[in-house]
Formats: structure tokens, sequence, C-alpha cells
């Protein structure tokens, strides 16, 4: 791979940054709210938080770069799309649980439900995300669909997965900045509490979290090689080291549609062969 | 132009979307709120979405996809980088005078500053801009830079580009929430008064010019050729057309960095020759 050493700082960075989300929304919930339970009040919708960062958040982020950290390279192709797929389903699941608590919570208190721009964009996201996961899975993992179906498509399954990516952390931001406002009291959001400056810095955390995200799965020189460049370096012996400088002139022939379209995955054993 | 339909589509789309939110957020601030004026209240405040929406937003989307317009591949790069940093300026002037707009109205109603997640990413945003614009005329208008750092620099150029635009927007729309959050009274945000309703879909157009102007910025044969070719086709007569195809083969030679490091730019007259 190029530029390894720049590729394992971002890395590093991007789970920090992600766990640490984790952290601070787990003592948001924990230390300055009412912790969890699932009786219609507060601590039922505090599981909507917790469950987008872990789920819409962390996992959906996982997701996007998994095909491009080195040690993957080893697994088949298919393997690596049953990782991608499986992460982005349990993002799902992980966001209609938080949707359902969002909404259990709001109809048992009486407060409205999709009034806010929030609410609005945050179920288009779910929606759209779905659509991209159906999509997905029929272009990519059902073995009948065309090579230049998926090689036409991924460029969009691409863009679409970063955009997605991107607008739920906004649609996040949004609701930490709703739920400030509305659950701080004597002093409130503008008083700058503890609880106020704290939740700010998640706010932060997640755009540093994203950005990370983004450059690491957009880099085109860190993309996985395609499988016949893969095959190539095992069968010379030189896929045994995963720091293997698959340089650019290789690394640049594996652009977003030939490892896909090539259709070679089927021809390859779907186990992780560790050789 | 590869696609040339599906790029006029894109940027029609584009347009009107950008457009509509310029309506959109005068209309709402004309319509509903009270106006325009330079006096430390709420009509002081008003400015704010308007400069944000005309020139950290549409502006700036402008700004990033001026290079990929097919009509301006007859001027030379440096008039369009002059183009491109000109819009980029203008909208980071119109930022600073926004930003102004709202701490004034903070000031004169003792509101405090900087309490909260928007008013945080929204001045990060900004300084980071104001660095992108730096280097960025550091980079590429000052003709000593080194050729090889234009080139190396230019993922990041690139990059960041995108990823202020995209976060400029999330912070609209943290704004946009606060706004109708505090703003609207009997009925409120929850109620969902025709305020609310016309104002979030504000906010929906906004992310549909954002996802717009980040699919056509992003694609790499809609990207504007390399001067190489774009002289070639000139002097084959060819450059006479703009609907002249410039295929695969030969869009994709122009990278991100060539067209940059190439520095045939000063070799080239800077008018725009319109032959």
């Amino acid at each position: 791979m190029e530029d390894f050493r720049q590729f394992l700082a971002a890395l590093c960075a991007a789970a920090a940054a992600g766990l640490l989300s984790i952290v601070f929304v787990l003592i948001w919930i924990l230390q300055f709210r009412e912790g969890f339970a699932w009786d219609g009040g507060p601590a039922e919708f505090n599981w909507h938080p917790v469950l987008i960062v872990i789920g819409f958040i962390f996992l959906q982020g996982t997701a996007i770069i998994v095909y491009r950290l080195p040690w993957t390279w080893q697994c088949s192709k298919l393997t690596m799309k049953f990782v991608h797929a499986g992460l982005n389903l349990s993002a799902f699941i992980l966001a209609v649980v938080a949707l359902v608590a969002a909404f259990d919570f709001h109809n048992s208190k009486n407060i409205p439900n999709m009034y806010s721009l929030h609410s609005w964009l945050g179920l288009i996201a779910v929606i759209l995300y779905s659509l991209q996961l159906v999509l997905g899975v029929a272009m990519y993992l059902i073995p009948v669909t065309p090579v230049s179906w998926r090689a036409a498509f991924m460029p969009l399954h691409v863009f679409s997965g970063h955009f997605l990516f991107g607008s739920v952390i906004a649609v996040a931001l949004m609701g930490i900045t709703e739920k400030l406002i509305f659950a701080l009291k004597n002093p409130g959001y503008s008083g700058s509490p503890p609880e106020a400056i704290f939740v700010n810095v998640l706010g932060v955390l997640l755009v540093v979290f994203g950005v990370l995200i983004l450059w690491i799965g957009t880099r085109a020189s860190w993309k996985r090689p395609s499988d016949q460049i893969l095959h190539t370096l095992h069968t010379n012996g030189g896929g045994e080291d995963t720091n293997t400088k698959v340089g650019p002139d290789l690394s640049q022939l594996s652009d977003e549609t030939d490892a896909e379209a090539s259709g070679d995955v089927r021809r390859r054993s779907n186990k992780c062969d560790a050789d």
C-alpha cells in the first residue's frame, strides 16, 4: 500500500474519534441524563442518540472503509462484501430501533412527531439508506446481476454511501442542538453549563470522525487492489507481507468499477485465506 | 464531454435548487420575519441566514463546479483560477458580514455568543475556509510555487473544498433548527405553523443543492481536460464545438494533479479566447 504510514495515522485517528464519540454519548446519557429504560419516558428516548452514534455513525463509517484495510486484502472480495453488507445492515437495524425509541417517547408524552427539520432529514436518510442497502445487495451479492450493471452502478453506490454518511452526521448535529435547547434548564443552553460544553465536544468529535472516514474512503491509492493484482502478488510470494507496496501504477488499475465488474470474485474461494 | 446530457440535467437541477433556496430564504425574512435593518435588532440578525445562503452556500457551490462548465474550457486555466478564487473570496466576505450581523444582534440583546454547537462549528468552518483561501492562493496563483508542491497539495485542496462546503450546509441546517425553535411562539415549532414547514423545505432544498454540487464536482469524466488536450483540440479545429466529446481516455489523463501541475497555464494567454 502506498503511504501506509499516513493511512495508519488516519485510521488510528478515525478509530480514536469514533470510539471517543461512543464514550462521550454514553457518559452524556449515564452521567448527565436519566440513563436507559424502555418505559416511554426520557430514559427511553436516550436510546436514540446512543444507537445513532454507535450504529448509524460508527458502524456505517467502519463499513465505508472496511475494504481499504490492507489486513483484509487476504480475504476474498465476496467475504468482504458480506462484512460490508453486515455492518451496514447492523447500522440500519440500530437506526430503526433508535427511531422507534424517539417516536415511542413522543407518543407517550403527546409531543408531535415529524415537525422538525431534524426529523424530516433523519427519516429521509433512513429511507434512502434502506434503498441503498437493497440496491447494494441486489447489485453486488446476487450472482445473476450482469457485470455491466454492477460497473455502471458502482460510482453512484460509492457516492451515495459517502453522502448518506455525511448527511447522517449532519442530522445528528441537528438532533444534539434540539436536545440541548429542549433539555437544559437553569441554566439553559445559552448559559453553557458543563453538559452543554461536553455535548458540543461530542458534536465536534463526530465531525472529526466523519472527515477522517471520508478522507480514507476517497483516496484512490488506498483502494483495495483488484483481485487479479492480489492473486499475482500471492503467487509471486509478495502477498504475505501486508505492507507490500502496490504502487500507484498497480493501485490505479483498481478503479471504482473494475474490482466489482471483473466478476472474478465468483471464481475465487469465499474463505478468508490467511496464507 | 462525456455524458453531456446527464451533466446538463445535474447542472440545471443544481441551479434550480440553489436559486430556489435564495428565493426561499428571502421570502422567509421578508414575509415571515422582520425584513432587513442594521440596528442591532432581529432585522439585523436576518442578514445572517440570507448572506450565508447566498454567499457561503450558493457562491461556494458555484466556485466548486466552475472549472467543470464546458463553456469555460475556451478560457485559460489562469482566468478560471481567478474566477474560482473570486467566487470563494466573495463567499468568504459575505460569510464574515453574516457573522458580524449575528454577533452584533447577540451583543445588543445581551444574548451570549459562542455557546451553541452551531456557533462552534460555524466559526471553525469560517476559519478553515479562510485557511483554504490563503493556501489556495499561495499554491496556485503565486507563480513561484513549485509545480511539485501544487501537485502534492491538490488532492487535499479538492477534498477540503468539498468537505467545507458540506459542513457549511450542515451548520446552516443547525442554524435553521435553532432559529425556528427560538423564534416561533403560539404555535411553536412543534405546532408546525406555515413558517416552520416553509423553512424546513428551505433546509431540504439546501441539501438537494449540496448533493448535486458534490455529484458534479466529483465525477472524473466531467473534469476540465488538461490544457495540452484542449490545445490539441483547438489546433485540430475541434475546440470550436464546446460539445466536443473529450472521451474517457482523454479526460482521464486530466487527473486532479496534472492540470495544475503541468504549469502550462503560465505559458498560455490569460485572456478568455472565444475562437
